[in-house]
């Protein structure tokens, strides 16, 4: 495959950036998941918005505007023939001095890679949850944005794995239920489409967005609630939303069956219907 | 310089890694910063073994045994001719699936380079320290290695740089004292030593054990007690502790100064001993 690096096309073998790229170093940096459907990346301008926000707090400079990184992304997804992928982006503070401190480091790197969508199976994609023994910190003025630092995520969808589940319900330091490791969380309750509020530890997710779009729209109640994890367990219905698979119905929460709620489907098949709206 | 790679020794300029390192892409690694004085790497032994029970947690393989790593950190130095320097030791888990999995991951990264040691100035280093308005989460299994996922600690030294202070003091989700950005916080209280649990959130620093060490085996008194911001202010004494630069004496917390204590002195005069001992 080819990556965009830097403002060049590269084959995937020469993509390669230096050790000293605080990216690799410190975590240092932010990233967007996007799927790109119809050879197009799906609501790239909110995901380009939140970069955008994001490398303002950080003060990482970024160094294409957000047109240029629109058009380079189209030529990486012809380049590698990939309309239907999941393109990721990448963006970190390049070199810098030794140590923490930020100044210095204004040669910022920009990396752009794509997957391939996982092939669809032949049963509905399912998600079984597990509850992490990791905590989201809150209150974190990092959580609004999506950094390069996710070691918390890796090691809870990696105990979350071991456990025999595909996923980790991560709680706050409050108890209350925050996010998934790699997702926002969903449940339904006397109908209403409900999911946490961003402070209680939740990334402000794009397709977290386009679902609360989408209930607005088909005339489905939405609500914004602080929930405990036991609260979870009476729900009608419960999904997860990430930018990558869309918007992936709960079948189990810690080895307990979760009911199916046909309200999960619904918007499930809207959510499908959006990201091929106008494409073949 | 000469930078150490997954077993060979190449060029700064070809020292690079894959962007698909899960290193890069989530800050999917450890590291460890130590001291190199009269060539030998001090306390090393420590470093690797913290290293060691990080990629145990992490579950990431550590590809060489730890004699070897010695041995090739001593080629690296001497390649350098930097015998006084400060060595950044890096693991990662290496390429891996899309996402936060860490199945399939089984080539991890391993990379060693070295940073002259900075030039002794005119005055002795003094730390004027602030307190950030970022947290460390507590409890946090986390906390007790040192992973590569380091946004927070970056922010904070980012946010103290901008305030014009060196360090940023980081206090704990509980409101207690923490850490520093980049070390570990002791004071001195009626003569004791005293630095926080590492429950508190603080990393288990390896300069902090052996400023313990030092002072049980100079006849001080050490303590390690939970501490309000508050209290800190009334303490007779402030440093700080950290591998690459050792003892450093803190001059002022939040624009109000600190006392000079003999203590810290007597304790930064014998860990340079310590750090010289058996050296020209």
């Amino acid at each position: 495959v080819i990556v965009f690096l830097d403002g060049r096309f590269v084959p995937e073998d020469r993509a390669s950036v230096s050790v000293f790229d605080r990216g690799f170093l410190l975590g240092d940096g932010l990233f967007e998941t996007v799927r790109v459907a119809g050879g197009r990346p799906f609501r790239f301008a909110q995901h380009l918005d939140r970069l955008s926000r994001g490398a303002d707090f950080l003060k990482i400079r970024l160094p294409f505007s957000l047109k240029d990184i629109q058009e380079f992304a189209t030529q990486l997804i012809e380049q590698n023939q990939l309309p239907e992928s999941i393109l990721r982006l990448t963006l970190t503070r390049g070199v810098g001095k030794r140590g923490y401190s930020i100044l210095g480091a204004t040669e910022p790197t920009v990396m752009m890679l794509l997957h391939p969508v996982p092939e669809v199976m032949d049963e509905p994609l399912q998600w079984e949850l597990t509850t992490s023994s990791f905590r989201i910190p809150v209150p974190d003025p990092l959580a609004a944005f999506k950094t390069t630092s996710k070691i918390l995520n890796v090691m809870a969808r990696a105990e979350a794995e071991a456990r025999g589940a595909d996923e980790a319900l991560l709680l706050n330091t409050n108890d209350e239920v925050a996010e998934t490791a790699g997702g926002n969380i969903f449940w339904v309750d006397q109908g209403k489409i409900c999911t946490v509020p961003t402070d209680c530890g939740a990334l402000p997710g794009i397709t977290r967005e386009v679902v609360l779009e989408i209930c607005h729209s088909i005339g489905l109640k939405t609500d914004k609630r602080v929930i405990k994890r036991k609260q979870l367990r009476d729900a009608e219905g419960i999904f997860v939303t990430q930018s990558a698979l869309g918007v992936i119905p709960v079948a189990s929460l810690d080895n307990l069956p979760v009911p199916v709620s046909p309200l999960v489907d619904q918007i499930a098949v809207a959510y499908n219907e959006l990201l091929w709206q106008g494409h073949a």
